[in-house]
């Protein structure tokens, strides 16, 4: 399956949010770059360092690792919003991905559906000086727009080049928004319409 | 494989961590129980609220779902402990549990290698009158005792018959303790000593 992607030179990240002990984290990493062959991977941070050293231990060779930072989804609030001596968890979070990131590769999750925390994070990863690749899921049926994301990354001089905005509800279920059955049809218009919109403001 | 162990009354519980947006986390949710048909889940809880109610929802169904307090590993204190107002986030997680809890059936993940950590959970669990049932990972090859356990279980007074304490790598590794090819063998030996320590302690 990944193959056929590598094949048209597209890269594959698997939205796993895995997260284990070290020894349990060595064997997802396994199974997600060497047997799938996949070139990224989200990782949740909640367990810390050893749950996420042996997935950033692959950035070594190529991979990428995006470690949930400020999530996209409602609860989202719950405990990454949670604030140590008026600082979010998120933005704890954050400073901690730029003391893990030592290769390339390692980057952060970032809901596009909350632009000032997106804007917050971003402006914490220019200042550290390290590349810190942003994912950023929310866009589209979440309700997040590239707009937003655009502007809050142009905002704190962060180099558009190295992030990605992902929307993957709104594109695998375009077909309902559209009222087909025509899944890929659907689909490509969907791309399309998105690839429209980021490009408007980055180019 | 999961019928296998039906068969003979043992109940499974899959250890994923799971915990994604809320659709996500359904289809999550209808693979471990539906799919596999297994008896319980760890859950991950830095995503909140709608990342864990799906899993939640199957405790109608007599489903059981644990969700990350305080978890047996080393990196556990890099989020995790962080204070807000000098209450450590594993605590705030427990008390969303708490919250959580409607149905019978959502419980805890707290390490056995943190005994402190474990009785302060307790604690809060047993103060709450809610019932919620603790997974209690680390005991044997990470280093936690079944003795220090149950002493914090009995402490604060928390009803013993509810919870499990789990040990995975001690038994399933259990032949290279012992140094022998005998796979089969080598767990059951460190299974009888483990039951031998734990019901010590609580009969």
């Amino acid at each position: 399956m990944i193959d056929a992607y590598h094949s048209k030179h597209i890269q594959v990240i698997i939205d796993a949010k895995r997260g284990d002990i070290g020894k349990t984290s060595l064997a997802y990493a396994k199974n997600i770059f060497d047997f799938y062959g996949a070139d990224a991977i989200t990782v949740a941070p909640y367990m810390g360092s050893d749950s996420v050293e042996p997935f950033i231990e692959y950035c070594k060779k190529g991979k990428g690792v995006y470690i949930l930072a400020r999530t996209s989804n409602k609860g989202a609030i719950d405990i990454q919003d949670l604030k140590i001596d008026g600082i979010p968890v998120y933005m704890k979070t954050s400073a901690k991905i730029i003391d893990w990131s030592k290769d390339s590769g390692v980057g952060a999750v970032v809901g596009a559906t909350y632009p000032k925390e997106l804007e917050a994070i971003s402006k914490l990863f220019v200042a550290s000086k390290k590349e810190i690749p942003l994912l950023i899921p929310g866009v589209g049926s979440q309700g997040g727009s590239a707009k937003d994301v655009v502007d809050a990354l142009r905002k704190t001089g962060n180099d558009l080049s190295i992030h990605r905005i992902n929307s993957s509800s709104g594109i695998i279920y375009a077909y309902q928004k559209y009222g087909t059955d025509d899944y890929a049809g659907a689909a490509v218009k969907a791309i399309k319409e998105l690839n429209k919109e980021i490009d408007f403001k980055i180019l």
